[in-house]
């Protein structure tokens, strides 16, 4: 798989270089580089920190700013970042309220940003938030429970406004949990993915089979499937996501549909006006949307959707301002 | 080549449909469906209405809305849109001021703007404005000149800001006709793209190939190379644009980093990093940039570099207030 980059080993640092140059107005790099930080922070609110490996981007980088992130760490690609860069960022944007930790639910992730925090005791107040919102990776599939996927944007937004208005770090640990059971993603890759550092192919498919319940590291779905029309396709990722969420008492269902980064804006706007079809005839109509490339797999084609039910005041809080290199309303 | 729709036949109303849905706030179908418009007019305001072929979405639906266009008509996958769907937008969007119509260098969009042009005398006061930044295809490569690739976007967004500001209609057409000269793209593609309908791809690669010059609609480019790395191929496109654009005595240079639709952002940012140190090294300091998917060629892998030499009066309208699904600032 051709890529644009210099070498494997430089391709993640000489991104993050382009990225906060790129957005030089709202980032720049902290910790003698070892994290993306807010050019701003706001004292005496909590910090928010992110982070996962490289290869999902714009999240999390792009989710730092005003209403969002304070900091985010990034690793190599699809590996967690080191305890030693998730306190950096501690250290560097606790402004005394504390440091809240948005953690995807990887056994890596969640290992060094624990570490981090033990490491951190004393020094700082900390809580972590561990997403989990992946329909195709339930308890009865993963012994560590559901993967953090998509959703994390979600919980990424809703907090960071509830920071923004200084809410302190035992309210937004529970606001943070209390989003995770009534969020799910489920995803659909027509391609695979191809690491860099060994230039094979994850999983293969062939020209007439897609994999539905992909993960976004080139993990294998929850079964390979015929390549089918939109329509199906969509019933098949969308059907799981109601089915787990159960009753949909929610005033305001949140509907996402992310691409995996090698899927153009045609497909996912096809996709999104699909998806809103299939929950209209399961009574659903989503109060708000965002369609776009958020939480990637490098370039995987493929796309995700995501469905969470927000209460009323969770949803005011999705729509609170932001300005983020990614999100701005 | 897979992609994630019903059937070619249906692949763009289906995905307009889904845009419009997701973005009701600010736009909604007009003329039957025909085109796509601002869902609040400004009454006195120079109508701004572009449009072309599908397949380079976000371009250019996604740039309606205040502080750029007013109504957008999308043709079959990479065809011009009818002179009827032209005429019906301005039947509908002009509310006094005239309508300027901003079009992409082609055979086909130029003649079906003009024969809408023609259709309208006597109804609305019009002009145009023919987009030509492709470095890739200067008078001596094709008869027509210069192709209207991602520099689309900045002349939607600067005459949209001018005429949001109240520009009359020959001073709009005479800032569009001054950027031209000044603003030049150039592409590279690392895989060739594949149209729905006839499922043949336009041009094939092979594992260690790329194509340098491509346009966005599968044209074959100026010529093939061996795959390289991103310093060289950052070179190779970032070139031909500063040699053609002779002395830089512009103010305020605009650095576009623009994804062909399967390339994920770790590459963008990656490449637009570099770019920026190649102009460095050339004595070019990016005023502002843009780094993400805007003119796409279907889900073709590769991306463009553009720059555009603004004035400091170019230079403000480029900041200027900005609602659309896409661009928000």
């Amino acid at each position: 798989m051709k890529r644009i980059m210099n070498a494997p080993g430089t391709l993640v640092a000489e991104s993050l270089a382009g990225f906060v140059a790129a957005h030089e107005d709202l980032v720049a790099f902290g910790g003698e580089g070892r994290f993306v930080r807010r050019r701003a922070l706001v004292p005496g609110k909590v910090a928010l920190i992110s982070g996962g490996g490289a290869g999902h981007e714009p999240l999390h980088c792009g989710f730092i700013g005003q209403g969002m992130l304070d900091a985010a760490c990034t690793g190599h690609v699809f590996t967690s970042p080191t305890p030693d860069q998730i306190l950096a960022a501690m250290d560097e944007t606790d402004t005394g309220a504390g440091c809240l930790l948005v953690v995807k639910n990887y056994d890596g992730d969640v290992m060094n940003f624990e570490m981090a925090a033990e490491m951190a005791a004393g020094r700082h107040r900390v809580e972590m938030v561990v997403v989990e919102d992946d329909a195709a990776s339930g308890p009865s599939v993963r012994s560590r429970g559901r993967r953090g996927v998509a959703g994390t944007v979600v919980v990424e937004k809703i907090l960071g406004a509830a920071a923004e208005r200084g809410d302190d770090l035992s309210s937004l640990k529970a606001l943070g949990e209390g989003l995770s059971g009534r969020m799910r993603s489920m995803g659909v890759a027509l391609r695979g993915v191809t690491v860099p550092d060994n230039a094979r192919e994850t999983f293969a498919l062939g020209p007439e089979e897609m994999e539905i319940g992909v993960g976004i590291h080139g993990e294998p779905g929850l079964y390979r499937a015929r390549m089918a029309g939109a329509d199906e396709i969509v019933r098949l990722i969308c059907e799981p996501i109601l089915d787990q969420l159960g009753p949909l008492a929610s005033a305001r269902p949140l509907l996402i549909v992310n691409g995996f980064g090698g899927t153009p804006p045609i497909e996912l706007h096809l996709a999104y006006g699909l998806a809103r079809r299939y929950l209209a005839g399961r009574g659903v109509a989503p109060a708000r949307s965002l369609v776009g490339t958020f939480v990637t797999s490098l370039d995987m084609a493929g796309l995700s959707v995501t469905l969470a039910l927000l209460s009323e005041a969770e949803f005011a809080l999705w729509c609170a301002p932001v300005a983020t290199p990614v999100l701005a309303w």
